[in-house]
This record gives C-alpha cells, structure tokens and sequence, in this order.
C-alpha cells in the first residue's frame, strides 16, 4: 500500500535516488517462462537517457542495467526479477548550496512537509531519474505485449505552440524531440534551443497509441483502463493532465458527433471512428487506443526567481547545474513503459473475468 | 483486486445496477466515533437525484438511503458502514427492445466481449446510477473532511462552447446547470434545451476546488495525490480527460511563467501563484487543490445512428427513454464525492509518513 | 486495506452485527457465466444455522438470504455479488444490563480498546454470527470448486478429549456434532451435555479435507497455500491454533519418516504419504490438502466469574443468554468455508503463474 | 499481489535466490526520521548466519548486508528502503547431478508443475535463504518496535521429545540450539548430533514472545493479529503449524479454565491468565503476545529416499551437500523477524481506527 507500487497482478517496485546509489526495480508477477535479456532491456533504457542532443541535459549517465535475480537459463522463472542501474556521474556539489532554499516547481517544499526531512541532492526521490525503474520495467511489460501483437508507439505531439499535424511513425526516432511530423520537429527543436539560450524552458504534450489490443480490458468501475491509464500517466513527474482519445474536446461537440457508431469490417464488429481513444465504459473496444499527457515546462531554469529559506525568509534563487530545457522528447519512452505495464496488468485481469 | 472498490484505507466498495435490487457501498476503514446519521447521507444523494429541472432526466429516483451497519447510537463503530439505497420507477421495457444492438458511445459491447454475457437493462452495472454508492459514501468523507476545516466545491466549468468567467460560488445551486457565473449559466441552460428538442447531448467540463487541503498529501512516487486524483476523476462514466491546475495549458508555457514562485505570507510560507493546482510532486503544498475534468456528451441520443446487432449485421437505432441532454450538472457532485474520497484516504495515508 | 475484507482476485467484503440489521458480504472477482441460485447459498447456511440441536444455541435464526445484485438470468454477471441476511429473534435486553462489564475470554475489553466506543449488544462485529457472510460467499466458491472437481470434506475431529478414530465421511452429516466416527460422536455429544448442565463449555478440533485439487496452487514465499489457509483459519472467531498435515507431530519426527517419498500411480507423478497435507514449499503437490483447527471453549458461560467494570473496579460477572456449549460442530461449514474461498483465489491466482 | 510481498503499511517485498547473486528486499513504508545504520541490520543477519556451530550446515556465509537507498545523513527519509547481501560461497555443481529428481519433501515437484521450469541450483527462491531477507527487513521493524518498548524474544521451546521445562531468557543466546532451559539445551543438541551421524534429520518448535504490545492491534474480521502472526510464521518454509497462547490444549480445556479473567493491577485493567496469548477477538489485550510455530525436520537427508525422475521413472536419491540437520536454531530468528513485521504494520494500522 505505501506508494511505490505500481500494478496489481504485473507489479512493479521502484527505489532509489538521483545522487543515491542506483535505482532499482522489483517485477513480482511476471508469469514463468519469458525469454528475457539485458540487451532488451538496455535498448528501452537507452532511448530514456541523458546526454543525447542538444535539447537534452548534458548529464552523462550511462544507465547500464543487471538482471539480479528471477531469470535461470534465459528465461523468466516466475519469482521477482530484480533490475538495478547504479547512478554514476553523481555531482552533488550544486545542491549543497541552495539546500536551504526551495526550488520554484520543484518538489522540495512538500517533501520537507511531508517527511520532515529530504534528501537535497539532486531532487532525491522525486527526481525524473527514478523513470529508470520504471522504463527498465516496461521493457518487460512489452516483451509480453510483443507476444499479443501489441505494439506502443509515443512521440510528442506538441511543444510550445507546435502542433504535429502529420503522424508519420518513422519519423518519431529521427529527429531529436521524437516528433512524428519531420517539418514541426524542426520548429519544436528551434523552440527549444531559444528557451534555452534565455535560460528558460517549455512545455509540451506526449501523445502515446496502443495498436492491437484485444477488446475487454479493464476493470470496472473503478480500475477501468481509461482510470489506470490516467493515474499511469498522471504519476510521471511534471505532468498535468491526461485525455482519452478526443479529450477535451468532448465539451463542445454534440453527441451524434461524438458517438463512434458501430459497423462490420470483414467478418468483424468495429467502431467506424474513434473518437473515445478505444475505451467505451472503461473496457477496451478493439480500436487503438489512443492516450496524451502534457508535460509542464521543466522548474529548474537558469533564471532569478523569487522563493523563501528554510527558515521562511524570502530569498532569489537561480537553478544552475545541467537540466532538459523541454522534458518532452525524453518523457516520450516513459509515458510509453506506463502504458504498457498498465495494458499488461489488464491482459492478466482479464483472463479472470469469464469461466474457462 | 477486483475492480468494484476504491481507496486504501478508507475504502469504498459498490455493487448494484440501474434496474436491479438497488445500489449499495459498503465503507471500510472509517474511524470509530464519527456521529453520522443518514440524513446527512440523503442530503448529498438529493443532489445527484434525477428528475431535478428541464436539463437532466425525467426519471424519478427517490433514493432514500438506509444505514445497514457500523454505527450505534449515533456514531461510526469503527466497523464495516454498509448503506444501501433501493431502486424505483425501474422501467426495463425499452431495453428489451433494443437489446440485440450495440448503442453506440454505451459499454453495451465492451461488456459483453468481456463478461460474455450483460446485463442489458438500463446498462446494468455500467450505468451512471452506480454513481448513487460514490455520492452516498463521499458524504461520510467530507463529514470527516469537514472537521479538518476543508471544503469541497465543485461546479459546471464549461459546457458546449460556454465557458464560466466569474467564480461566484454563491450562484452554484441556485442555477440548474450547477455554475458559478449567472451569465453564463443561462447561455449553458439555453445550449442544452436547444440539444434536446434535436434529440442530441452536449459536453461539459466541471472543476473542482479542494479548500483547507494541508501540505504533505500524496504517496510518491506512483500514488502521487494527482495520479490518485486523476484515477478518482476519470473512474467517472463519460469522462474523457482531467487536470490539474494549468492542465493542457501548461504546453504552450514557459517554466520562468509556469513554477510558482514561494512567499510568506503572515509567518506561513505559500506559493504566489497556483498553476501547480496545489500540488507539486504528487504532494499538497498548501494552496488550493484544483482538478477539473471533461465530460462528454450523453451517448443515448433520439436520433438514428448506425450500429450493428449481436450477431454482427448492420442496423439502425434510436436510443429512446430519459436520458439526460448533459450530464455535467448531475456530474458535479459525484465529482465532487471523489475528489473527497480521494482526499480523506491521503489524509490517513499522511498520519504515517514520519515517526511521531 | 481495512480488515473486512479476503481474497485477493476473488474478494469477499463482509459487513454486520449480531444485533444490527444484518449480515452482508460483498463478492467481488466471481467469473461471469456462473449459473447462481439463492437456494444453493441458502442450502450452506442452513447448515450453519443455530437452535438445530441439543448442541447449539437455542436463537432462532431462518437466516434467508438475498442476492442483491450481480446476477442476471440466473448467471453471474462478472459484476459484484451483494448478498443481504437480515437478523431476527434479537434480544439485546440482556446485553443492556451488562454492557458495563467485560465478559472474560470476549472481545469486549479489546474492542474497546481499540476503537474507543463498541457496540455492546451480542457482541456487535466480534461475534461470530458474522460468519454467516462467510458462509454464504463460500457457497458461490463451493460451486467454482464443483466445476474443477474439488471436493470440500469438513468434521469435527475431537472434542474435549474425545478423538475420532475412523474416519467414514457418510457419518458425518448424521450425528449433531458432526464426527466421521459413529461411536466416538455418541462420546462427544456426552461430553458437551455434561458440561452445559454445569453451565459450562467445551473445545474442539475441526479436520477440514480438499479432494482434487491440482497441484500448482499457492503463491510463494508468503502467500503459499499454507500461510494462506492459516490465516483464513485462524481468522474464524475462538480459533487457537492451525495445522497443515502432520502439524506439531513434527517436532518429534525425523525426516526421513516426514519425508514423502514420490511414486508413479499408472502414469502420474504422486506423493507416497502425506505428512505435508498437500502442500510443500507452499504450493499444492496434488495429494489431499488437510488442515486442521483448534476452537477454544465458548466463552460465554452460565458460571459466575472474576472481571472489572467499564470503570476499572474488580466485579463479578455471569454470563446468560444463549450460547453453543461447543462451537466446534457449527464450526465445521465456517471452517469448510473459509477453506473453499482460499481455494478458489488460488485457482485462479494460479492462472498467471505460466505464459499460455 | 504477487505472492512476494508481506505487510500492508509496513510493505517489504523480497527478491533473489540461494545461488543466484543474492538477496534483496526493499521496505516500503518505513516513517522518515528513523535513525539506522547498516551495522544494526547486521547484527541480526549473523544471527541467522549459518556455519555457525556442529548444529547448523556448514556452508559460510558472510551475509554482509548494504543500505542501497531510502536514508539520508544516517535517517531514514520514507522512501524506500532497499538492502541487498550478495550470495558467496555458492556451489552448484551438487545440483547438477539431481536436477533430474524430485528431492522428497522438498518444493522440486510443486515448483516445476506451478512454474513448468525450474532454477534447481540449491531451491532457488523456495531455498530458506530467502530468509536473509525477511531478517535483513526485521531488524528495521524491531528498532521501530524498540521505540514502542516493544520487544521480542524467541527461542527452541522443544526439539525432538525434548521440551524446555523452565523460561531463562538469559540462557537463549548461550547455547547453540537457542533454548532457555540450559538443562534441556544440552539434550537437545545431543539428539541433533544423533540424527546428524545417521544422515538423519529433526523437527523442532519456536516460541515468540513480544512484551510491551499495548491494547489495540489487529484489524476485525480477516486481519485479526493472530490471523495475520499465523500468516506470517506459516510462511516460513518448513512450518506446518502455529499456535497462539495455550494453542492445540483448548480442545481439552472447559470455558471456565480457558477463559481468562480481568483484574485491576495498579490503576491498569488486565487479565489474571494468558491462555489467551494476548489476543481476544483478534485484538492484542495488553498481555504478552506469545505464538508457536512448528518446523519439520530438514527434507533433505544423506540416507537413501525413493524418489522419481522428472520424466516419471522410479528412483533413488540421497541429497549430499551441506545442510541443517535441525532447523529450529536458525529459525529463531526468523520467526522473531516475521512477529516483528506483523506487529510493526499493525501498529501503524492502530494509529488509523480511531477519531484524533
């Protein structure tokens, strides 16, 4: 029940720190028998990490995983699949002086609230580095979707005022913001390296769609996938908000607009549009689903801003050190491993709702 | 596990459908010696009641509510409250009718590629009336809520393209779309009537205020108070998106314009502006709490749609019988009951973070 | 997370009191597609039942049982179970004159203790006619059980000193204390008669058998099959100790008389002997599960004994009314029950354990 | 839900296997502030250590313990707590040789017919190293409880026919078999050595006492303490019973033995007797907590076993290698941990059942 649990059946564990030792992830109730190497799991861990553009921090993490324990042979044995990533290009020295002052945005004040004491260095717990247990994780989850046929693809879908109008998927991994419009990706790169210059940073929005998966996932009335998708999504630091397929777009349309009618493709049954992102009554419906995230603009910025001390003295703080000036283009393989550990979850679920 | 409750200590589970033996929650976890009688209960039902005004259904549900367990003289024993509100005016012939096809925008064929069998009458458990546990178990949490001085308001935000400007909270109740701008409300009144007499629905969005939250609630990194907050709020039949604070906005800002800068105020430190909603790294900081979330346009509409039957030939309906033109007015209130659901478990949750 | 609730894929939420308006339970996980009638749930509670014998309680319960929801056309839905028994023949009259005493060997001390305020008439919660939910939801797992040939035996294997020598199952239905050993139940039954006219009470032992079930089930390292059936035992009111197989016999054994040797019988893999009662390393092996429970002597007795007041001063208490003399041969369908309902969540747990 | 988690609020969650690269457990739920070194988690690992005395395998392991996260400057902060003690001295190649056999008693068959694949390499995850976990976990509960004036005290309470007769706690810790009766401790560790030079093994029983529990704990109707302490002793492997208080000797008792009256000591409400072993209605009464488990005697034994081959062929075995001939000494502090945990995780549950 404490909250660093995530899935009910699929059931992930995260700890660790930014300046800690590592971060590490417990998978308990990965079913036995699942060929499963670190390659694989690298290659997600990969496309997370640091140091890989000019849009993103220049932190050099090299994130190399271990398997240390739940595989014999190569293959999955049905007991907690231990991962751990230890940290490494560790400089705690930036945070030693402002750790009597709470950054703007940043998560400091509520955990010195919360626990009456924080690890400083480098956002401790509640840094974007935690994401690495659970990209480590949802490399497994999507082994398993693999076996389904079913594939999840994300990508940002706007940063800054730039919206992507095209979806070509082979573009997303080309360009440096993940961005499946080749035209827009240049403008949200152009978007980004100006904040940057001015020592600020932006927003955007990360859209993920899950093709092929089977109708009757979720678990009403409470868990249904849209519920869990949202909480998946919404736990993701920075982020603050989350649609299902038209989102909020719904308040001005009409119902006889909105209502996906039915029809028969092939020999089967399908809704001819989708505008409800797959997901009718919180249970999957066949189509894709079809989820997005916003991502606040990064707190940490090399500008003064006002703030108080510890000790409640107002004070100005500038946050120095080697920050993403947009999260977006990384929080794209993230919100990815939330919605497949999420659709894993709900494929076991599922096997439970009918006799035989 | 089953996905019929919510909360983690102070749990809700429901079960009934709209045209069975009635409703029921059962609430576990409840401190011992909270006085509570079952008008107090009844109060908030009466606000999700059907039959209210010329924009919500003409379907009249009395919903009197009854205390099985957990009180005595009085007060709550600390033990199981099981409260159970009977169904009437049940009229399932209409559903009879239309029971071999699939109404489009409805969960009628996510539930049977699920269960393999449904429920057809008036949507079984999928129906909004299960709402009736939510709203009658919110009552009991914002008792509790309210002996910590905080306050829960919510009201119709937008509906169709009418979006309120002013936030008078005294105007509520006493306009039948619930929202807090008088102007405005006329014009949402005036939308929906204009909807209906087509036979069609419209789109809401409704927000909710959380007054009084303290610092410190929320269990990171995945019970985060938002991700909790966004799960309670999309749990909600026909909602397709939630946010927190600046939301979607939060995509065309920059970080020196969207990280809300810390001040004293009296001797308490407090953020200056409130773009976060209240909560900064799945924690209350202190501020207002504010979620908002969108709800689409009823799915039962009186006009010919295509769908198909059970045995997958096309065809035509018409989804005749009560049906409210726009749910966001009843909405509000179950809104309402989840956000305080939501905040009196992270409320118990908090009593453990630190020793003493 | 709150105490009122077992299982965990299948969930039962109980709710009541000795003297409320009833006892409920919640079931929630049940498959879809299960044919569930109120005679078949009534069929278990009759055997549960007070005032059947010479042996029990003279209350009067018809304990008809409802179900409030969750089926539809005489099948489970795949949504919640409610099932509702109102309580009848109360009489709290002699629970008023000693509510301000602590009954010796109760929970009223304890109750108090924790919850600061307690319902005081019957034992509210505490007493064991809470059971009757358990009985109830142990009849659907019953019927699950049936589907996959498991086959729940339950008896009551001593009482007072009297132990069961044979074991011939028709015989157990047909004596009022439930023994599987004609003669040694005459014994018993003595036993028992003689210690009422003193206005005293009597232990027991209650021998719970499963047949068929396959090996695979249990969930380690701490949710084996073991450790599970342990704590639904030891869970049922006035229950002092838990045994799988050879239970304490253990200590004075050597292993390779404890040991069960394997064999082939025609051509399936099978254990020799069962000193382990079906389970080793936590998971079922395919043999017999046998478990076994010990029921301390009712507490309430018509003799006069030492206590204090609600006020702390040293009184003398005597506790009338109508008690079993024995619980054990009404415990033996609880017992059965609790027994079922692990059961069944570990079938269906098991269905994770292996890809495909 | 996965079956390698225990604890509800006081979360740990183990991982790892006897010969792979070593055990772990994260603790999730631990308050922040709590002051804690890993030397203090040490002492309670060598007390699990093995090749330790003539009594115990000869297999060394260090078993140093690291603090891999969730303290900070000496504190823990309440995020998770992750420990990790690598595996050495590890040698497969004895398991090699049987890979193909089912090893009597032992977990080979259940694991292989739940999972359909195997790590044979020493039991795997079913191996009693997994304890190192559970104690590494425990020795945080006891420095919690510690606070509370809460303590724990474990001990062999009989080993073969030989049963501690007096209670000296002094004597525990100063001979090798863990008894409080030196007298008896010699007999038992003459019988032990016995068993050894036949290639034989035996069982033994481990008594718990916790002193200073106050009133209050456990959670009506399924997370009653007794339930829960049963759980948790049944889930350590070789258990096969458990018992509270006068346990298995209440079938022979009569009520107005067995009951335990109130008296007035001091100004405090307490019970004269503790057959009870401090628990009534599932609730701790303020006596000492006192539980009993039984191990059977190691499954593996250098004498001559019939067994079968994992293609079903008639066998022999005779396990070699290094192991316990009796169990009991070790699990002394095993079972101390497990008490420690339970009590932890309703201490903090305590803290929710009552208004302020």
């Amino acid at each position: 029940m404490p909250g660093n649990s995530f899935g009910e059946l699929f059931k992930i564990s995260t700890w660790g720190e930014s300046h800690g030792e590592g971060i590490g992830v417990v998978v308990d109730g990965c079913p036995a028998g699942l060929p499963l190497r670190e390659s694989e799991i690298q290659k997600e861990l990969d496309r997370r990490k640091t140091g890989q553009s000019k849009v993103t921090t220049s932190r050099k993490e090299s994130d190399q995983v271990r398997i240390l324990s739940g595989t014999f042979k190569g293959k999955t044995t049905g007991t907690p699949i231990a991962l751990w990533v230890e940290n490494q290009d560790v400089d705690s020295s930036k945070y030693e002086e402002i750790k009597h002052l709470f950054r703007p945005g940043h998560a400091d004040y509520t955990y010195l609230m919360k626990y009456g004491f924080r690890d400083y260095r480098g956002g401790g717990r509640s840094s974007v580095r935690e994401s690495v247990g659970r990209v480590a994780a949802g490399a497994i989850a999507r082994k398993l979707l693999a076996r389904q046929r079913i594939k999840i693809i994300g990508y940002s879908k706007q940063i800054g005022p730039h919206i992507a109008e095209s979806l070509d998927y082979k573009q997303i991994e080309k360009n440096i913001v993940r961005c499946p419009d080749k035209k827009m990706a240049q403008k949200m790169v152009d978007h980004i390296v100006q904040a940057r210059k001015k020592g600020d940073s932006v927003g955007g929005v990360v859209e993920v769609v899950a093709q092929g998966v089977p109708p009757g996932l979720g678990e009403p009335v409470f868990d249904r996938l849209d519920a869990d998708l949202a909480k998946a999504l919404m736990s993701i630091p920075a982020v603050k908000g989350v649609e299902v397929g038209i989102g909020f777009t719904a308040a001005e349309m009409y119902g006889s607009e909105c209502n996906d009618p039915y029809t028969v493709k092939g020999k089967k049954i399908a809704a001819k549009t989708n505008n409800a992102g797959g997901i009718h009554g919180g249970i999957s419906n066949g189509s894709d689903i079809v989820v997005r995230m916003v991502v606040k603009p990064t707190s940490s910025i090399n500008k003064e801003q006002d703030t108080v001390t510890v000790d409640g003295k107002q004070a100005k703080i500038r946050v120095e050190g080697r920050h993403d000036p947009c999260v977006s283009p990384r929080a794209v393989p993230i919100a990815e491993a939330m919605v497949a550990l999420t659709l894993v979850d709900h494929l076991m679920r599922n096997k439970l709702s009918q006799l035989k």
